[in-house]
Formats: C-alpha cells, structure tokens, sequence
C-alpha cells in the first residue's frame, strides 16, 4: 500500500524534488565521499516536515525505538544494513548487548526491542538485554503483546567491561539516550565498543549544535544542486540560562522569538507564501519529552511560559537552555489526520520510514506525543527508490527518496556534530 | 507469495537446515572474517540443487543475467549492496559502463540489462551501455519487451581506457562471460577497474577449479557447524584431453565415468539412499552452452558420445576438457515442473533468488536450457532471512536462508578461485 499523500504540492517542493532527482548521482556520490571522512551514527531515525514549500528535519534521534514500526518487507534491508555496520565496527563480533530505556512500561517499546533483537540477531549475532536500571537487580521475564517473551538481565560491571551474567559482548548497543545523566557503570570503558558514544546522549547532546552542524550541511548540499539551503535548512536561535518564572526571563525569550519570526516573515515574503510563520520553542538539552511549544506571535510567549510554569515537572521550569526553531507546517495527510514523515537509517543506509499521525494536533505541532490517536503507518516497500521520469509530486517513492535524502543530511550532521564534542578526540585548532 | 516446497524431506537435509539454523551466528561471523581477507566476486548468481538429502551448487555464475527475475520488493537490497559494492572500490565513481553479451535477441536478457542499469542508477551512478560486438559500429536502440528503450553505443578504447563517446567511466561491469576470448579492446585497461576481472571469464575459468576450491570450503564450513561436507559438495573428477570421436576417448570417459559413480554409489550407501546415482558431464571451460549430459550407468557414455558427435556444434566436438560431477537430484517442484534456486549475490550479500523451472526435464537433469516451458519464480520477498524456532524442513524462509549460505560458500570459493587465477597475484610460494 502507498500511502495516499495529500501534500500541498505547489512550486518550490516540486523543483526541490525535480533537483533532487535530477541530481542523484551527484547526491550519491557526494554521500559517498563524505561518508569516507566521517563515520555515521550507528543508527537514527530522522523526524521530517514537509510545508509543501519547504521540506526539512526537524529532530534527529540517535537512540530511536519505533523499529516495530517498519514493515516485514523493510526488514531484509535493516538486516543487510545492521551486517555491514557490523563489518566495519568489530568484524569478530560474536555478542551483541543491547541497554534499553530503563521505562519498560511501553508495550510499543517492547515490541520495538524485540525488532531490534530480531535484526541484530539475523545479521549474525547473539543478542541479549541488559538493564542500567538500579531497580533491575535479577533477570526478569518481559512480555510481549503478542505473548513471546524476552529475558532482561542486570548489567554487570567488571572493570574495563560491562556485560550480563555469562554473557561477555564485545559491542553495547545503547536504545536509551541516558538523559538522566550518564551512570558509573558504563563510564571508561576500555575494551568494549560502546555505540553510539556517551557523548551521543541527552546529558552532552544539544539540540543547537546539531542544528548548527546541519546549517552547515544544508549549505553546502545546496550549492551541490543549486537550491537555497533555506528549502531544506529550518532557522534557529539558542536561547541559554532563561528562568522563564521570571519577567527578564519572559521579556528575553519573547525578544528571540521576535527577532526569528521577523527572519521568517522575510523568508516567507521573498518566495510569496502566505501561511503565518510560527516558531517551535524546545529544551536544548532534553530527549523525547522537550516539551515544545509553538508561538505565532511574540505576544504569546508570556502566556505560554505561564502555562510550562504551572504545569508541575514541565521540562520548561527553572533555567532553561531552549532552542527556538523555525516552525515547518506539515502539510501531508493521512486520512484526515496531520502526518509527519520518519526516516530511519542504520550505518550509511536508509532502511525504511513510516508516518507519524496525530488526528488531534494541528499542522503546526509537534506530533511526538502522547495521544491515543498516535498511530504509525510504514512507507510503501519500495520507499526510497525513485521512479525515474515520473513528474514531481505525482510519485510517493520519488517523494520518500526526497525524505531519504534530507534524513541523510540530519544524518551526516550528526556526524558532524559527534565529531565536534567527541571528548577523546585529537584537536588540530 | 511463498513458493510451495514439495522438498522431500527426510531426514539429512532437515538436520542440516536444523545445524545451519543453529549455528547463525557462527556463520556469520565466519563470513565477516572471510571477507576481511578475501574480496568477494562483485556480482554473482549460483545454481542449488536440493536432493532432499543433499544440497549444493552446481553452477557459479560470475557475469549473472536474470536480474529481471527479482521480485520489486529485492530491489532495495540489490541497490543498498550495489551501494556497498561501489563505495570499496571506487567511492568517487560518477560514471559505470556497463558491457552486456554481444548477442542481444533475447527479449529476457534485454530486460535484465535495464534492470541492471536500473540498479546501479539507483546506487546513484551515470549509466551507459557500450559493446564490444564488432558488428555495433554506431549508437543504437534497443527495444524492450515494455515498450521502453535503451542505447546501446560502441564501445571506444583510448590508450589505457575504454568509454562511449563523451563518457569516461570510472568502472566498467561486464555481463558478457567472454567465452570466445578476452578481446583486445578489454586487455591492459591500466586506468579503470574492470570487474569482473578478465580472469573470470571463460577464456581463463575452469568448473574444476572452482569445485576444488569449493571442496576446500565446503570442508571448512562442515568443519563448522559440525557436518559432513558430503552434505554440501557435489563431488567431481576433470578429464582433460578427450576426443570422444575416438574409442580411446570414449573409453578414458567410460571408465572416469564408473570411479566417479561407484564414489557416489559408497556415499548413497553410507546414508542409506536408495536412489540411483548420475553423473553429470559438462565442458569444463564454457559458460552456458556447456553441453551437459547426464550418466546413470557408465555404459551410456558411448551412445552419448556418438549423439554428441553427430550434432554438429556441439561443445563436445573435439578434444575436450571435461569436468564430471555427482548428479544432485532436484526434489524441488513447482506446480509439478522440476525446480531449481538460484541465488543472486552482490558485493557479500545475499539480495534475492528465484525459481527455474522446466516443466519438460527430469529432477536429474540440467535445467538451464532452452525450452518454452523455463519460467522463473521469484522467492519470497523476505528471502533469506530465517524463521527462528520453527521446525526445519516446515518454512519456506529457513529453506531459503540455508540456500543463501550455500550461495555464499560457492561465491566464497569464487573467491578464491579468482585469487588462484589472477595473473597479476604476487606469489609466495
């Protein structure tokens, strides 16, 4: 099935995609020679937002769950994925441990760890769940919505290694972005290829550096195909050490949120659209739960800031690092409810995607929340292959190939950004 | 669609599929390692056969057509490894000359080539097709069965390279096995990287090379996961020198024939098999057209001989190099024809398979022939990814994943053949 796309397909998407297509050999290769200087993240997954006029990422996850979410036919393509990530990490690999969220409350997160079980051990590995959950003190039985079930076992420390009871992996693969902090037990450790690094997580991850990186990768792919960043590239400011329970607090944010719209309106006027630019305030420091908000008029933010105030636990309380983001629309539908594009990738390759759906929020909110009517709809099998001479905006793979492509650059980012706080790494300034 | 198996399966092969299933990992890694010192062909397809109590290549085909036989749904494989395969061996490729058999009559094999060139536009490359037939003097278009067309142009030498006109590629992949001889045009390319190598065509390769050096594999792998490797190897004799137009020719065969058979007869009565042996005689240096026949009793070789003489081009005019090789059965049916897998290999990857078909042959004898009822079947979509804790010998999955290791072990002994071959290998002898 392929999903029916009810995208406002108006000019500047559709010269994106015909650039986009027209160019894909050079997009290949340039992928390809990057990917020679720069190592992927062991995996992400890509949120996407298509305005019609714009099309751009607007988070990168580098601990994504949701593999559940992909089809059976997507698989294969993880699997051969997953095999040659393995290649080039640790060819002798034999034990694979994966550390998941320390919250096993989630059904759909139980089914996407045993997805992940299920590709890791088809690429050729022996697979097991350990838990950094001090809770987790014995081996316990997890059940499966579907009545299978899977064993989690405490994580064990032994100096320079961590690993499970008579289970000794040689790489430890992280499904928990540690935005707690990070704990003792996986500290410097000195034998094990720890993936994706500490430095990866939410307790050294920002969300403006990433997009900082990514500004810099919009730029340069867009002179590649000869388009402006902008059509790919979402603004940002970052807006450090706000207490917004404070006037002077209000008063800054509502100046930075001014000064980004006032950028947006002048975009907005320069390519003649009309909708009513908004800005999405996020942590810059925070995992899934950033707690957003989206303010279309600086007079706003005071209420909103109210609002995080009184809320109890709201990620917005006390001094705040935020990032303000330019808001990108979502303009694709899927039977009538507001959907949101997800690219996920392991190593290099994108291996899949499915559409986030939100039937209760706007085409201007953030879609990954909580809500009943959160559902996930996989991407036709063939997502991201193109069909070659079909006319822009008439083909979904053609489009899905676009959300690769834009899920690639966030990727490439990233790498970027992981090389820029890796704390072992050799300077040369 | 899964295909139906009317595998007989007893008892050998359901342990074996038992042992290959449970020794996953192992293979696995054993393949990582494998790779690590021993380049993979870039392209090839094996054909199996599964005798019920035995299960093994007979055929490895190093220049594979038939890529139009792969499902939709094994395209994205093939691109991801296609991918994987360009980025080792010339990441910075922009452009891939692509130079199929010189006899294009066929309307299958021409949509093999544009699947082909589908494929490697896909993996994001500039693709062309240039022949070296010196009948194509100028650009020409070729017709495909759905109604598109593609150009096929002369292939041009210049000094240490060859292209088409206004095209220099950085690669050049033959789908033409050379079995008349490496021409000139192709030799002392110093700039370029042609792959296969020259040494893979049929103007150097011998089968009985190549089942030598799968022997050897095959024992390792027994070795392995704890099995005979009688199991996986067809045993084989070579007879070079023969003209079967003699009594002394027919002879010499007759007797080979009978030790190869009696070799085959002691294996059947080690295992308990009660059925009858064959032998199967082949040209050891041609591709396709290697003019098998198929002995059940050492008695047949002189009428075969006599047929064989009397039609005239028959590769088994002349002195001859022969490879003899123990019959595998086919038990495998399809809507009552006589099946056989193939498996389609690229870079390390397994990326798809399919059934040929001949509904007019015998499960003893070749099915790659000519012959209106041969018809392909794709294999599942999910191919070769293996079913865990199901009961071997119940799921078509399992069946096909043992295939795929299989596949891997006569492309692993290519391999090594190739290194064997290679004129331009340094020597430490």
């Amino acid at each position: 099935m392929v999903p029916h796309l009810v995208t406002a397909l108006t000019g500047p998407i559709n010269e994106l995609e015909q650039r986009v297509l027209d160019s894909m050999p050079a997009i290949e290769r340039w992928f390809r020679l990057e990917w020679m200087e720069h190592t992927p993240p062991f995996y992400c997954s890509v949120d996407v937002r298509n305005a019609g006029f714009k099309l751009a990422p607007v988070d990168t996850d580098l601990f994504p769950s949701g593999w559940n979410n992909l089809t059976p036919s997507m698989l294969p393509l993880a699997v051969q994925a997953a095999m040659a990530a393995i290649e080039k990490i640790c060819p002798e690999a034999r034990n694979l441990l994966i550390i998941p969220q320390n919250d096993l409350r989630s059904a759909s997160y139980l089914t996407n760890l045993s997805q992940m079980c299920r590709i890791f051990h088809m690429a050729g590995l022996h697979v097991r769940l350990g838990s950094i959950n001090p809770d987790v003190k014995k081996s316990t039985l997890l059940k499966l919505p579907d009545g299978e079930t899977m064993t989690l076992e405490p994580v064990i420390r032994t100096r320079g290694r961590v690993g499970v009871k008579d289970f000794d992996p040689c790489t430890i693969l992280l499904n928990n972005d540690l935005v707690a902090g990070v704990p003792g037990i996986l500290e410097d450790l000195s034998e094990q290829y720890l993936l994706p690094p500490l430095h990866a997580s939410w307790s050294t991850r920002r969300r403006s550096t990433h997009f900082k990186t990514y500004e810099e990768v919009a730029k340069r792919f867009g002179k590649l195909i000869g388009v402006d960043a902008w059509l790919i590239n979402p603004m940002f400011d970052r807006c450090g050490g706000i207490d917004l329970a404070t006037a002077d607090g209000v008063e800054a944010l509502t100046a930075r949120v001014d000064t980004l719209l006032a950028k947006v309106k002048k975009k907005y006027k320069e390519y003649g659209i009309k909708e009513k630019p908004f800005v999405v305030v996020k942590a810059d420091n925070l995992g899934s739960n950033a707690g957003l908000m989206s303010v279309r008029d600086s007079k706003e933010v005071a209420a909103l800031a109210l609002k995080a105030c009184a809320v109890a636990g709201h990620p917005f309380h006390g001094v705040l690092e935020l990032i303000l983001q330019e808001g990108v629309l979502t303009l694709e539908r899927m039977n009538d409810a507001v959907a949101e594009p997800v690219v996920y990738m392991m190593d290099r390759y994108v291996v899949g995607g499915f559409y986030r759906i939100h039937a209760e929020r706007g085409m201007d909110e953030d879609l990954n929340a909580p809500g009943s009517s959160y559902v996930s709809l996989a991407f036709d099998q063939s997502t991201h292959l193109p069909q070659l001479g079909v006319r822009p905006g008439a083909s979904a793979p053609n489009r899905f190939y676009m959300y690769g492509v834009v899920g690639r650059l966030a990727m490439l980012a990233a790498s970027y950004e992981l090389e820029s706080t890796d704390p072992h790494a050799e300077r040369y300034d």
